[in-house]
């Protein structure tokens, strides 16, 4: 049996996975282990598909910023990082040296996004973006069926935001302190506005009105630079379904009939894959490299 | 001589003319007329292109809404518009029935943009935002070369704006009032907060720092979801060149190092092509269409 490999790179655990080339959505194998320096974690990877004669390519999703750019000298290097024992990481040549196959080397979001476009909530349409809010935000984009790129991989999570009139929080993007959208509404934002993790917040708490305020405020201006079929929210603040209902009211109070999109309960969406899109969005991108 | 043509379809005015096929940059025959209903206004621009027998393929850069979608019943089409005779009018079918060539359908901004980008100030890279910042904002934007859309084209200059601390203006969008870039930076905006037109503030007037910290954020956020390799802005605003060395300022103290972008007199930076943009990025448009 011909397989596909997956490495869901992520800043706290790596998970990899193998499936079968002709199905990719079931898993033969997987596994998971902290994420220590770049040697060391690579070193568990390769021990992992070591195990495996025929893989026909490698996803992999990783945490950024990483070089995207085929015709740069770092191409495939995790770039600068508070991470230790990965900035100029080449993550890419490492996997090349230990087995030359085809790999498809992207950021971990559009690892998640590429998957729901594929087989999950966006896949009908063409043009979506694919929001995670955890630990941090972050987004991929797919225009046209393609992941969208310029000179880099989007860093969409920080963008300028008006802020709140209630919200006096000061922020803690470490760039743009309560300027942008992460600084805003990731995880440990929430936390430290309200003092308590979000996950202890009660579903009447203005937590959740504040979160949807911003959250549809990125939404207005993803819609207006991108024209998107979909916007789906994923991560770990996202799983508070309260959240959809406001986020697509202050949505259309924000958007005030601007732009024609579609039916709000399509339009913004959560994630359908789930804890499971990473991996999947590995399969489904290493399998268009096989011929 | 086989020849190219071009309709600058403006709001106040159309512009038409025809070039030589082999050098779109020499304009053989130009006319302007005002802009009246849709009707009328193709008389104006059919009589002016039924004196020219050889046109191997025209371009058409259309104040919007306008549906650019291929797919959809109304391609062609402008859409809902508060200027009289225009909504629902079919500018692309008009034309085609006049005479079954090839028409390159757009938006103005991204006639414009796209000029830029063939042999203006982005003439040497692939990604751009090209921002018109006059009566009203838009954006044409230009990804791995090839004009940026979704569902539709992108209506970039209604993103959501932080206030700066010192501006208590209301905003004139009738969608977004103060929310959005253009209900803060467009031409009458100015004109609203300050009480005398833009071209009659001095240089160092506090307007320009205003305008500059919009401009900027604008870019920021481009920046963030985009990743272009170089930001342009046309249109009358920036004819102020003091605005320049103002928004490359800012923009460096709200990007604050986040991402790494090229040296900033490079990546923003004024039109190139000034009055001539849209006329010429018709022709070029045209010429893709040309074999």
């Amino acid at each position: 049996m011909s397989l596909l490999g997956a490495i869901e790179a992520g800043g706290t655990k790596f998970v990899v996975a193998v499936a079968d080339t002709e199905n990719p959505e079931e898993v033969i194998q997987r596994e998971s282990f902290p994420t220590e320096d770049g040697e060391k974690t690579l070193k568990n990877v390769i021990a992992f598909f070591d195990q495996f004669e025929d893989i026909d390519a490698i996803g992999i999703a990783a945490f950024g910023p990483i070089d995207v750019k085929p015709d740069s000298a770092t191409y495939g290097y995790v770039l600068d990082t508070p991470k230790r024992g990965w900035s100029g990481f080449d993550f890419l040549g490492t996997m090349k040296a230990w087995r030359d196959i085809p790999y498809f080397w992207t950021t971990d979001v559009n690892g998640a996004g590429w998957a729901e476009y594929v087989s999950g909530a966006a896949k009908d349409v063409e043009n979506v973006v694919y929001l995670t809010v955890g630990t941090g935000v972050g987004a991929g984009i797919i225009q046209n069926g393609e992941l969208l790129a310029g000179r880099s991989h989007p860093e969409a999570g920080h963008i300028m935001m008006q802020r709140h009139p209630d919200d006096h929080y000061e922020g803690l993007c470490p760039f743009h302190g309560n300027n942008c959208l992460e600084g805003l509404t990731a995880g440990p934002a929430v936390e430290g506005r309200w003092g308590v993790s979000g996950k202890d917040l009660p579903d009447d708490h203005e937590a959740w009105k504040m979160e949807a305020f911003y959250l549809a405020q990125a939404a207005v201006t993803y819609t207006a630079i991108l024209r998107p079929d979909m916007i789906i929210f994923g991560g770990g603040i996202p799983h508070r379904e309260i959240l959809f209902p406001l986020i697509r009211e202050s949505f259309a109070e924000q958007m005030n009939n601007y732009l024609d999109v579609p039916d709000l309960d399509t339009y913004i969406q959560p994630v359908k894959n789930g804890d499971n899109a990473g991996i999947l969005g590995c399969f489904y991108l290493a399998k268009t490299l096989v011929k």
